[in-house]
């Protein structure tokens, strides 16, 4: 383990020694309550999107279908932001199947990434609401982008000198996830500037790099 | 395992073929979380329903027993919607029991299904909103039938080429599962146009065939 | 199990027959999935009785300070629905404990429940928002009989006949387990007419009795 | 266990006896039920800080911008909080992975704990619609201290009498617990006075302690 990345264990190393030995041989419940923590996270963040899709107030029933068709900013942001969230669960999913020890740092890294995707629904209904204004395609494209990088960064600790992952993982295999993990957060950077002067473009990159992305990283 | 069905599979085979493998024998670990991350999803789903129950704005202490009577739609699209949620996830709930690998695509296909789940709330919201008008009532009947067929989506999938399922599951029992995941999407579909021309008559419809349909279908 | 009573079995018998059998041996996984969604269901309840606090629009930074205090009904409202809903998470989880199989009726009698359980957000919102007036009070303890109800319902499901217990359940212990079943429901009901004549009556006793209640009942 | 501390067993103890007994052997499936109902509020309430940051109903596309920037307050209680609510997750994580067996007091004061940690999204909108007004942060300040208070209170009793952590949870270890689970609430409750005359002073302190007390304790 790491002992200078995990503060935690500095001071109190004294008090939290036994029972943490021990957690070694029952690691998995540990893991377990974090996973269950994040699942929930993810699973509340993507369900929480719909709250962003609502017809204008002074709607009424002669109007209701032309507000159901003019709200369609509000569907695309809304599979848009269901469809980047999917993805950082299947990654965290396929992450946290090869890592068999948790400390700290890693809690409070994972931490980071909830934070991040639990903000998502805002930049989402602020893209909903003003579509086409630069400010809320930049708005989105930082958001992801933060997101992306702290799911590397947890992926790069535990990978790294924290040595968290099951021994049988090679090195190659490591190398190839440490690198696509970087692929999200640098194609979502390189989106801030077009969704600066054409966030229409930066909206279609997103939506149509997306079936691809799948096919050529995680 | 299905190689042309599973794109993520295609070019990091390299990468992620050693864990993988791994996993077909731990699978029921895979798999608990993709049924964790669903569990949450359907519960949302069905709670955050109870937001569509609200008092118009100028309700006040004298006239709140005439608001409550008066927004009956509002209880009745709750029921409904929650009934309908509801029987998505015994569906899932039965189908899962028999799976027991998964893969790329059954996981987006079962995101899929998610997408649309956690999407009810909204049609809800319009139908409870505006009862008794044609285009709240196609929009509900459109949404369940695109439910209910990717809940079918990923039953067909896993029933198919993949072969996910149980090794002991008969030939005839995956024909008569197939041929019953149609049944929901194809009642809805048919609603559609009812609901355009005769929006009591569909909801009518939707909540009375409900308890038959329960013993003809799972 | 009982035939009558689970109308999923009645037509399509021979397609469900073989899981299900296999399943009596991995009966925990069903209900593992069952209990899953009723905790995300519960949880997100009481998480959600948050939101029914709010403060008035026209608050301002000068007149935080009274609207804070103002809102107190909505403070006690949080806090006994809170309780309400913990307690019939805490029969939940005592008669789950004893419960060793499961069927489409217990899986539909436990939708019911949670179907009310998820309602009580909104009784909580109009007792918040409109303390004292017999309408919401009425409300509120017509819909917490409900749920009483549907609790005692499942219970004496899995009790009675379809006989879903553990066997070493005593018979006088089941007998003491449904009787206590009833005290729930059969309080607030007879709060019903309190709480039309004498709203913070009912109020009181609604809180008052809790502590008590806890002695003598589950 | 604690016979005297826990009313549940008082009348009925004829009835839940048999059950409870064999529970001792499988603890783990009621602790479970108590993390996964615990996990839940938990996770909603980190996910329910964000429908606290919301732009103001004058807000269109050309004063998106402007607006963006505006609820600085807003990001900044999101951030706090979500911090906050980590904490006393990992904080209850650690707890209970130490204990092993559970009783209804256990329950009840987990349940109090929830309460507060359900509660704190309904400050934080406080805080960040009303920065450097007192009664915010007075409200804020008092919210977190109670918090902190029900978090040492579940702790105290798992330790104390009640005897229901691992045999071999040494005895310094446990006084370590004790005395650092003190440390949130007492840093809090200073802090109220703070926050009544200098808010954003209060402010600065809640924020930038929380680094170092990372450090300092759990």
């Amino acid at each position: 383990m790491d002992l200078l990345g995990d503060p935690v264990r500095k001071l109190p190393d004294r008090v939290w020694r036994l029972p943490r030995q021990e957690d070694d041989e029952t690691a998995g419940d540990g893991i377990g309550r974090i996973l269950a923590l994040s699942d929930g996270v993810f699973a509340i963040a993507l369900t929480l999107l719909i709250l962003d899709i609502v017809l204008p107030v002074k709607t009424n029933d002669d109007n209701l279908e032309q507000a159901l068709l003019h709200i369609w900013p509000r569907y695309f942001a809304y599979v848009l932001s269901f469809l980047v969230i999917a993805r950082f669960w299947v990654i965290h999913h396929q992450t946290f199947r090869l890592i068999i020890r948790d400390n700290a740092t890693l809690v409070w890294l994972n931490f980071l990434l909830l934070l991040f995707i639990a903000f998502l629904p805002f930049p989402t209904a602020v893209l909903g609401a003003h579509e086409g204004v630069p400010a809320a395609a930049v708005l989105y494209a930082v958001a992801v982008c933060l997101t992306g990088a702290s799911s590397a960064a947890y992926l790069w600790y535990a990978t790294g000198r924290a040595n968290l992952m099951q021994p049988d993982v090679r090195r190659g295999q490591i190398r190839a996830m440490r690198a696509r993990s970087m692929s999200g957060p640098v194609f979502f950077a390189l989106t801030v500037p077009v969704a600066a002067f054409a966030p229409y473009v930066a909206e279609a990159l997103w939506i149509f790099v997306f079936p691809l992305a799948r096919m050529s990283f995680v």
